[in-house]
């Protein structure tokens, strides 16, 4: 495709606001690429501006946002998501023209109502998702392979200059991603079934646990190893990046609740009147869709 | 303790009934360790046996349990555990006076109130479960250190002859289980929270997802990376050996279920009304759980 005309320096300046697991993981992956002549780090703490800077994850680091977009040819937001409109009417002003302003939110719709509305004209505003992560957070977390084999869902308001969807793609898959474009009501549908709604799930089973009276904490621990401790893991993740989520997907993820709430009272239904045959029927089914986890290389 | 007391060979003939994941882990650890004189494996499917005599598990290998159990010094249950009741009424004539019956079953009253009647005078009865797994089956998923660093729960009846009960915790113990000797009513609810419901709820999501009409099964195989693939692993878990669990500790898991549907409810609300704090403040206390969960090395 356009591998071939794209420079190996994708972007001269970059600048990553939030240097969290996503953020820095991005800055890491892109200097063993080469993809960007220097990159800026913006982030609130300066404990966590000196860790992006000893980890090499930023070339100069600054709590202001907007001067760490100046002359910036690529913008990433990587902040949870409750936080874009503020940084993006902050940074607006100083967005250099020809200059491209992306995320890596989990939400699209609400990403484009918050951001879409403050990207001046001649700048190029192609939100993204690279659908990656661990439970943990902090620039100490990030690690240049994170993005290697996921996908990354791009979803360019229509009319979005094409060069520059072109070029952030290529960014993405040079880090080791499939990209797709997608429309955002779509991604986030899709997504708050296969992202949102498992982490909502999850929080509630371990805060179930957590108020188990006559259990010890300890118990729970110790025996984790039947099933609980996935739960745990994916409960640990950060809670400020997925409350956003959560309130910013809300009419997807409310719908997908009510769908999963339907088909628990029928296996609930099956468990109290016995009736084993309904659910050996849908354990036999889930089976399948493993083999198509496993067949799409994303287990 | 009585590690010194007990010889190297903890049973000189071993019957394990059903060669699946279990059965057939718990075959090559003893094996490994030197526990066994000699293991009969019984397996109703000829292609099982075959497997389990080929990969070395067993040195014989039958269909017919009654047989399988004669001279045995401990006869292990490993099949799911609603075939247990006819099992134990089957195995029961032809049991060793002296002999110890126990199993793997994941839960433990119905265990007791399925086999409990059917073990002859001078024939010690414990219940046990060895908390581990993973989600294949079959012989071949089988490996000998399965068991290693997770925990054993034995919940022998009151009045259980002790050197038996002490013999398979040592037994458990010598393949890297620790042992934990629990009521089987507080094993039930225990583990209907850290195993039983993740499951049922692992199903469900899974089960959920198959039926969206309008995003492609491809696409929830692709972004699968978001947090779906852990439950797609759970949910690949053996269909009837789940059926059974869940028809026989039906009680607990229903419980259990309504307290994790309220918390549900409770953070559905949460997010229809836009009640930020309430979902962050829940999120920061399931991080502390999956701290106790790795500092109980169980992560």
């Amino acid at each position: 495709m356009t591998k071939e005309a794209l420079p190996k320096c994708l972007y001269e300046r970059v600048t990553i606001i939030g240097t969290g697991l996503i953020g820095a993981s991005l800055g890491l992956a892109m200097k063993r690429e080469g993809l960007a002549g220097h990159i800026t780090g913006c982030a609130r703490k300066p404990e966590t501006r000196a860790k992006a800077l000893e980890l090499k994850i930023v070339d100069h680091a600054t709590a202001d946002a907007k001067e760490a977009v100046l002359d910036a040819d690529l913008v990433m937001l990587c902040t949870p998501v409750g936080s874009f409109a503020k940084v993006a009417a902050e940074i607006a002003p100083n967005l250099k023209p020809g200059a491209t302003v992306s995320d890596v939110g989990s939400v699209k719709q609400a990403v484009i109502r918050d951001v879409g509305p403050h990207i001046p004209e001649g700048v190029h505003f192609v939100p993204g998702h690279p659908v990656a992560g661990t439970e943990y957070t902090g620039p100490g977390a990030g690690f240049a392979e994170l993005f290697e084999g996921r996908w990354c869902l791009l979803t360019p308001p229509p009319g979005t200059f094409e060069p520059a969807v072109e070029r952030i793609a290529e960014c993405w898959r040079r880090v080791g991603m499939m990209v797709e474009i997608m429309e955002p009501q779509h991604h986030d549908k899709v997504l708050a079934l296969t992202s949102h709604l498992p982490h909502l799930i999850a929080y509630t089973i371990v805060g179930t646990a957590t108020d188990l009276e006559d259990a010890s904490k300890s118990e729970i621990f110790k025996f984790a190893a039947g099933g609980f401790r996935d739960f745990t893991r994916i409960a640990a993740s950060d809670p400020v990046m997925w409350r956003d989520i959560f309130l910013n997907n809300r009419e997807a993820v409310l719908e997908m609740l009510s769908r999963f709430n339907e088909d628990l009272s029928m296996l609930q239904r099956a468990i109290r009147w016995g009736e084993g045959e309904k659910l050996e029927d849908l354990f036999t089914r889930t089976r399948e869709i493993r083999r198509g986890v496993i067949e799409a290389k994303q287990a």
